[in-house]
């Protein structure tokens, strides 16, 4: 059995109030690969990059027990680079460069020993793409999670209502909420989404934490307040990475469980957000996990 | 003992975009002290109204134990009135009529029989009016409470910091927590803010909950999640007195029931919107009040 990424794996250069980056490895499937690694060690992905991507980046993913069969390496193109700054309020960006390189053929080629996939990532990605995983997995999977972006919605709404209607869980975020339903109240964004196929939906708002929704509860989760937010690139995607990667660690898919997959990616997203692009991911300990997420526990927890 | 809160005495008109009302009542200190009067039977006011405010109205709030003996009334003069327009977000709104009357000329009187004032409520007013009130006690209250916004730092800044030396907690919002301490990081506008003066601060952040901060320890509250908000007016002064209420109620003041207060103040809250001005206020059960904070507890609670 195995969790299943699905996403870029890319370069980024990143501008913040904190200063700035050559081109540093990162892509959803970076991102949630990594987070993932920490609760569950059957993680393999599925991505293209060219032939400017170093080795040693994919030997790094594969010494955290990465499968990377699944990475397509394209002689004579270049990796998807994307480049950005943000705002003072680092809640806002504004993208410099976007050059798609690979990804914008991309064909994902799905591994015959990926076909034990249980958990399914499909991190932000065309839809279609996306789409083309799920149908070229022989079983459908215990557990399908699906990222995306207001950009799909403005260019492939259609291909992504589609994917809605096969999915278990759908991670967006408020202002995306509001943009795919129509409605201002999350409330009311949510029930709409959840009749468009989704068990279960998940609102990031960022500094304010997430909503989870499902089963006909709703879960409030806080973010960590934080003195600092260095770098937020990622930080959706270690969410996503990190929720899906403790609930293949646990096993069972239900609303408990699901709440705390939630605090677990919302603490690897809170390391993410702490230094630029991957560097802080890539050495945690568990025990520091485990501290950040007493402090989730702390910081949410009264008794009446 | 008692529990005194200041503050408006008023009229609103109120636009949203599920209707509109004529002149209701209004006011910090009306909703205020509704809250509070809820969790604790001395509640007193302090404010002031023209001839034009209706007796049966003063009459309800002595009906809910609030005493009156503090509420001045001019005769000749007019009661503060108040008109706005919420947007479709409900989050941001226009002042449409802003008419001071009674409230320019406000000299706030201490009745001998308050000075038996254990919890001080200093509601939204002019940073000299809550000092005048704090300097006219005799004995210093226990607790502390201020309450203020934007307007009063754009132009009384210098009032309202020598306030912030006097008291025990100041409630804002996000917005003026960035802008009083110049700093967008909430930690560390906190941290700035605490050395002002209050032992504690609580940021409101309507929709996002709100965040308690003092005794080295940060606790977030989650806000209902809620299909309709009808009128926010009111929303944060109804949060202030079901929070001072709920601590005058328990008596210990300490970071556990501080954390319970921001609940019960978030509950109290969380009905106001629900309905134009006060009237969701007026008839509350302690069973609804119960099973609301219930409602938050299931929100917010995991178990790792």
């Amino acid at each position: 059995m195995s969790l299943v990424v699905i996403g870029s794996v890319a370069f980024d250069a990143i501008e913040t109030p904190f200063g700035k980056t050559d081109k540093i490895v990162g892509g959803a499937a970076t991102f949630a690969s990594l987070a993932a690694s920490y609760f569950y060690n059957k993680v393999k992905i599925v991505a293209v990059v060219g032939d400017d991507f170093p080795q040693e980046e994919i030997q790094y993913l594969q010494s955290r027990k990465i499968d990377t069969e699944g990475l397509q390496i394209k002689q004579g193109e270049k990796s998807f680079f994307w480049s950005g700054r943000y705002h003072s309020d680092m809640n806002s960006r504004d993208t410099l460069i976007t050059e798609l390189n690979v990804l914008a053929g991309f064909d994902p080629i799905i591994p015959d020993s990926y076909q034990d996939c249980e958990y399914l990532l499909l991190g932000n990605l065309t839809p279609k793409v996306q789409q083309t995983v799920i149908d070229r997995l022989t079983n459908r999977p215990k557990l399908i999670v699906l990222d995306t972006m207001n950009f799909w919605m403005d260019i492939a709404l259609d291909d992504l209502l589609f994917n809605l209607k096969s999915i278990d869980v759908l991670t967006i975020n408020d202002a995306e909420a509001r943009q795919l339903s129509g409605e201002f109240s999350l409330v009311k964004a949510a029930s709409k989404i959840l009749q468009m196929g989704p068990k279960y939906l998940i609102i990031k708002k960022g500094e304010h934490g997430a909503l989870l929704f499902g089963e006909g509860k709703i879960f409030s989760a806080p973010a960590l307040p934080l003195a600092d937010v260095f770098d937020p690139t990622g930080a959706g995607d270690t969410f996503a990475g990190g929720f899906i990667g403790y609930l293949a660690k646990v096993g069972t898919i239900n609303f408990a469980n699901m709440k705390n997959a939630v605090i677990f990616g919302s603490a690897l997203a809170s390391f993410c957000v702490e230094k630029f692009g991957t560097e802080k991911l890539r050495n945690l300990t568990q025990e520091e996990i485990a501290a950040r997420v007493e402090e989730f526990v702390q910081l949410s927890s009264f008794q009446i």
